[in-house]
């Protein structure tokens, strides 16, 4: 199929535009002024290409080519919020490489057998508010109440709050999703595709580490109990367990606040987070039970208070076999040699997946860079992935 | 001599009720509504108590009693500011006790051969801005500039920061003060009082750790620059270090901040703070060389790049051999049983010994607590610090 490198590069410059930062990337934080434009320049496109465009009660963008049979969609798209100083792909690339490909497929092929849809998903990445998935749990109709800062966000862009539940779809058979891979495997392995097999379980923690503020001159080393020493064993231990646990395993931890922090006194709080990953849950189950036994022998031996607590807990989603194996033939077709890996990122597709069949196609990202101004891939590689994205879509709606 | 010892609790408790605040702990930062409280209280006391009071350029407030020769002054007192949540006795002990020792020498021995002094010094703790030893600094003639913040807040009370340098005092013969020991020191070896031998020096340092913020999902653990799991390593070489160097070399890490501080990112930088201490030059050279040897080795094994400034750096001060001799005598008239020990913490007096002759005696602190609500001493050895002081100071001016 006839894929158009340079208007992929060229949407994407345009979106990556929208929301720019002075010190380099982009953020698009859901219902900012920088989101509502991305959100009007994805709607101009997907009218030019001659799709019926609509936004549902979450400001989710929906563009429209009704199938001659009656019967569920076929929908593609991804998420047009950002991380801060987000780079130009995250997100972008499925909306842009969904409304390429359809857009090819209605010139090549015409009118659809099935409806196709392309989406823009209104936010997945926590980029404003304490939520995310937001735009995809509104399709899955599982939203039970929305909080007040973000009904007040959704009242400013002219959306009633009141009817989240009619974003709701259950017409919806297949959603397929391009999307850089975020990390460095596929370069790594020198392969231009994958085909995503399963995206990870995440736990995320919160450890309080309580010891007591001494004053740094005065307490003698063996009479300190140190807050922050004792918690630097334990993101060590965090590290040392994830490795010797081999991959899948990933462990992290990202957040770390010292109390008092002040440069003369012995730390007497440490509240770190911890991000705990892998494709199965007995995996990331026996990750997570490591961990928590030798924070206790630390904290034990240190006389260290030591207190955890669950912030988040979602299960490892497998995508759907069927749409695995339709993505393979895509790619045989388009002679590209892809190969299967499993997404340490988290994707709107492990929240649709309750509701319909999903599948995903990563590309590969530069130096396996992504959330940052340097977030990159091959424009090749765009393309090709694109191709394999319209052929997918060919399979599943033509 | 007689020292009242309802009397020290009495005045010890006006003080902290100044400035009280709502979680427990006093806070007094340097001219503050708090501070300029305390200020005039005490200086109310000195007036009741028969001494001429006046405020040099920086706030420093003395009391004098005029001696019957000429010659320099004898001066006792401590700092009248606190940290934040602060206890009862540091800095207020001192200027109490110099004020009921020196009332109670007015009283029982009449007019002092030389001059008396009592002073309230206006910042010792870096209770407010980027600096500490404000007052004793001005004492010394030592400030070279002002800094702005502080000079408007000089301002505000009245001060003018152009005449900062008129606080500079050439004519103070021997500065001796009474502090809580901070440390449990003293109550694990069951003695009543210090003499102080030397203040340890301190050397501050800021060290940045820089690696590579990455997706905490899609970066396989041998694939990532972990700026955190790098600098906690580091956190346990420092108090590992210290530990294995023995008393009296004290190694903290006070401050540490991540950035990017995401709970689903790999940490890219990490900033923190060490603290080190030693009486010894010699050996706080060795500790500071063997820290930063290691951190370069952990640096270049992680692949993070490493930068250490220093922020201070303090030598160690010996307290004056006559005046040690002096406190020594003066303990042994009171029949008190003091040891000689080293001071962790800075006090004025080693700023102070550039221009006179200083001393320091110690009271021990329950539990080694300071600088908290809970920093607390035995009034018996309250009332023995204060006779000591009593009757070195009498040793001295009679």
């Amino acid at each position: 199929m006839g894929i158009d490198r340079t208007l992929i590069e060229r949407r994407l410059d345009e979106l990556y535009a929208i929301g720019a930062e002075p010190d380099g990337g982009a953020y698009r934080p859901l219902y900012g002024p920088a989101w509502a434009t991305a959100v009007e320049r994805v709607e101009r496109w997907l009218k030019d290409a001659g799709l019926k465009t609509r936004r549902d009660a979450v400001g989710n963008l929906w563009g429209r080519v009704e199938g001659t049979d009656k019967g569920k969609s076929i929908v593609t798209g991804s998420h047009i919020d950002t991380v801060r100083r987000g780079g130009r792909l995250d997100g972008a690339l499925g909306i842009v490489a969904g409304l390429t490909a359809v857009e090819a497929l209605l010139k090549e092929k015409g009118k659809p057998r099935c409806t196709l849809e392309v989406v823009a998903i209104c936010e997945e990445e926590g980029s404003r508010f304490r939520t995310n998935f937001w735009g995809s749990t509104a399709i899955t109709g599982s939203i039970d109440q929305v909080p007040h800062d973000i009904a007040a966000a959704m009242r400013e862009r002219g959306l009633d709050p009141q009817k989240v539940a009619s974003a709701a779809r259950d017409d919806i058979d297949t959603f397929v999703e391009l999307h850089i891979e975020q990390g460095a495997v596929l370069e790594s392995a020198n392969r231009p595709l994958a085909i995503v097999s399963a995206i990870v379980g995440t736990a995320h923690l919160e450890v309080t580490v309580t010891g007591r503020p001494d004053h740094a001159g005065t307490t003698p080393m063996d009479m300190r109990r140190d807050a922050l020493a004792g918690a630097a064993a334990m993101v060590q231990a965090v590290e040392s367990i994830a490795r010797s646990l081999g991959q899948p395993a990933v462990a992290t931890v990202g957040k770390l606040a010292v109390e008092p922090d002040q440069i003369n006194v012995v730390p007497g709080r440490v509240v770190f987070t911890m991000d705990l990953r892998h494709t199965e849950l007995s995996g990331r189950g026996a990750l997570e039970e490591r961990i928590r036994s030798v924070c206790d022998t630390i904290g034990a031996e240190r006389r260290l208070g030591l207190a955890m607590r669950t912030l988040q807990d979602k299960p490892p989603v497998a995508m759907h076999p069927e749409v695995r194996a339709l993505l393979a033939r895509a790619a045989q077709d388009c002679g590209v040699q892809a190969t299967e890996m499993v997404s340490g990122a988290g994707h709107d597709a492990q929240i649709l997946a309750a509701r319909c069949k999903v599948g995903m196609l990563f590309v590969p990202s530069i130096g396996g860079r992504s959330h940052c101004p340097e977030e990159a891939t091959n424009p090749e590689h765009l393309r090709l992935g694109t191709e394999v994205l319209a052929r997918s879509l060919e399979l599943l709606a033509y």
